[in-house]
């Protein structure tokens, strides 16, 4: 069977999400992003273009590099105001049944016991649908809502993580057995006592002696999304993440990645086919050539540059503010700033960028690359895409919503279908199942998580 | 104008709720309780009904004094599992228009900078609907998932819990001035930066720097729901709460309870009448008084007595495993256990009360009154109730749910409406213009969150 390919719409409980600018476009109503309506219809589309899910970003703080302050932000809705994700699965949930939720929660600021009871919620709720996208956070601004100086250290923070994970896979896995909940109703007997666990946790950043709150829920581990880039985060996702999330503009750019992914998870003794890499990536599309076209031009003319450097410099640490528009992107003198410009130049390192260029990429959909142009085109594009660079899916950025994923749905999604690459039905069962399989609710060794089953005393406290 | 009694439905993410054993009863659905048609079936009668709001109670830990360990509280599905409920609001919101949510969630295990968020996120979702119970958690269980080998001290709690308040009503009403937000895509000019704040906070419990994440939503601080009893917490409920919940089951123990409240909060220069009480009481319908009184002895018999002293036992302190069922309650030799029998008793203080009864009395709907009888009868309890307490409204518990909701909403509900003393149609607006009239969607002098507005620049730092 031809490879299939999975698409992820990835949106932000936020305005514009990554398009800075184009909330002013007439048709976009992402500013409508604190409305109920709006989620529902757009949970409407993606399931209707057989979506495998909706991923959503999420930051908790704000882009402050630019100018030393956040006022390029606020005044470009770049990504602030910005609402919590989690509280807009239950909604979209009650209107689809297919569509899964990716929802990002930063874990260094959210304590593991609730917040696993969190998670399980959404799974009962959603009937398994829902995953997770593991962050540690990445913004100092962040850190200061929380009431500390600056972020922890890079790689402090996996350390962290990694225990964090340990926390929540007792909770999850190990607490409840599957057949402890009976709801017999006939004995009186709503779960039985002598199979839930208590999970007793001393370890260096969190301590935890409790059963989990939540009966076993039809995933259990929400499924894990994760999207480190650095050395320390591609481990963490070898080791972790059943679906990894990158963003680069070039096949040149993510190959790599994707490969050395793929080499450190087969290290780890999982299966490297079975951790599903989605890339970025805008498209635009028209019913014929000229017409994508124009709908490019027209896009372009809302792009917001100090937006979309406000942006970059929130990713990158440089403050972008210092930099003149028509500068030439060799001649940004600070290092980092040179290297995430040259990140994206990849997409087309022939051309002589400038920073305006470099902004006006980032402003249609961040950093992935864009492509343009009729159903054939594209579908086109995505499968040399796929081949050049052994991703499994995609996370398709909006310029405009619900528009841009409007046009996915009415035009691509056909011909992708068409083609064989892409499913004519969702599969039945939960998330984990539609993305690996039938019978695969829950995961299975050699994933870590497994080890924190009853099975395995040594990891549980019987009562 | 005769005056209008609220009704709140009193539920919570669990099984049964307060009803231990009712979940076995065939027509109870409560434990579906972890399914979105339950939520939304529920939320669409209880708007049905004009009910005030959805008032969810929950505790993040287990009932685990009776008997030293939580295996009755699992055994009987007295309030575990249970999972959270802010995830259910949502869903709830997307299929009503003017239904309340007031959700309980505990400040001690929930940083202030993301909760304001999840709180502010729910009130735009809802469009001003949301409520907070405000609790600073009573379960030692909970402490111990938290990684504390027991919960603060009581009044230390509430200490904590003023500063908590400081920090979240500063990021609600103190970082957003109410034009800070343009939407303007003429000028491209979604917030106006000089018209956010950074809240800036160094107290003893919480440290803070940054500007609140959300937009000022139509409520801005949700309405703010207490239900302390402590001298303390009646202290706290006068300063801060809009609506105060209490239980008791009789009208000699509700009503020094309201009239203290009232009189403390004219202490603080609030108008006694604008802080609503709500007291529980759970009825039980019949259309005629036989089948009323047949409904409540078929209740009676699903009764789940480990299961009501498994609550009792976590309100109190008291493991009354230790007791006999038919011990005398005046021969129950322990202080604590005896006042909270007591408690119960003062509703039939003529009586000679046996542990059994007591069990008997909690477990259909937990400690307010029953009320038996035709839509009339009922009627008649509920005047004298407010009569007699001075209440502003019931929290309604259930039997069985959503039966004894139904039975509310087809029978009681249009006698209320027919004496004039519930309303005929929903106010319109935001659910604290609807609890306090139009032009109230937020708080106003004197309550304490009004004074961190930006006008008042002693409480927030300008940038």
């Amino acid at each position: 069977m031809t490879k299939q390919i999975r698409l992820n719409a990835f949106a932000m409980n936020c305005v514009a999400h990554q398009s800075p600018g184009l909330w002013t476009h007439p048709e976009d109503r992402s500013s409508d992003y604190n409305r109920l309506p709006y989620w529902l219809d757009l949970a409407r589309t993606l399931e209707r273009g057989r979506f495998d899910g909706l991923f959503l970003a999420d930051v908790l703080g704000v882009y402050d590099v630019f100018g030393g302050n956040p006022d390029a932000a606020l005044r470009n809705a770049a990504q602030v105001p910005v609402n919590d994700p989690l509280l807009l699965v239950s909604a979209m949930a009650a209107v689809t049944e297919n569509l899964g939720f990716g929802v990002t929660c930063t874990l260094s600021y959210e304590p593991p016991y609730p917040f696993a009871r969190r998670m399980s919620t959404l799974d009962h709720l959603t009937d398994g649908r829902i995953g997770w996208n593991i962050v540690t956070g990445y913004l100092d601004s962040a850190a200061k809502g929380m009431g500390k100086a600056s972020q922890n250290a890079h790689d402090d923070r996996y350390n962290v993580a990694e225990e964090y994970m340990e926390v929540v896979y007792k909770l999850w896995e190990g607490s409840w057995e599957d057949d402890a909940v009976q709801r017999d109703k006939a004995r009186g007997i709503f779960t039985e006592p002598s199979r839930v666990h208590r999970v007793q946790h001393y370890g260096e950043n969190y301590t935890l002696d409790a059963i989990h709150l939540s009966e076993p829920s039809p995933q259990r581990t929400p499924v894990l999304y994760q999207a480190g880039t650095s050395l320390r985060g591609k481990l963490f996702a070898a080791q972790h993440a059943e679906c990894v999330f990158m963003s680069g503009p070039s096949a040149k750019v993510i190959a790599p990645r994707v490969a050395a992914i793929r080499a450190l998870t087969a290290e780890t003794g999982r299966d490297p086919s079975e951790i599903l890499m989605f890339s970025m990536m805008t498209v635009i599309l028209g019913r014929t050539e000229e017409e994508a076209a124009a709908k490019h031009a027209e896009y372009r003319r809302y792009i917001n540059h100090e937006g979309a450097l406000t942006l970059m410099s929130g990713w990158t640490g440089v403050d972008f503010s210092t930099y003149d528009l028509d500068q030439k992107v060799e001649h940004v003198h600070n290092e980092a700033g040179r290297t995430a410009m040259d990140n994206i130049t990849h997409a087309d390192p022939d051309r002589t960028w400038t920073v305006r260029e470099v902004a006006e990429h980032v402003g249609i959909g961040g950093i992935g690359p864009i492509v343009v142009g009729t159903p054939e085109q594209v579908a086109n594009a995505i499968e040399d895409w796929v081949a050049q660079t052994d991703v499994d899916g995609l996370n398709l950025a909006f310029a405009i919503s619900p528009g841009s994923f409007e046009d996915i749905v009415d035009l691509l999604v056909p011909e992708l279908t068409r083609r064989g690459i892409y499913k004519s039905a969702y599969a039945h069962g939960t998330l984990r199942e539609k993305l690996f399989g039938a019978g695969r609710a829950r995961l299975q060794a050699p994933h870590p998580a497994s080890s924190f089953r009853p099975a395995l005393p040594s990891a549980i406290a019987a009562e």
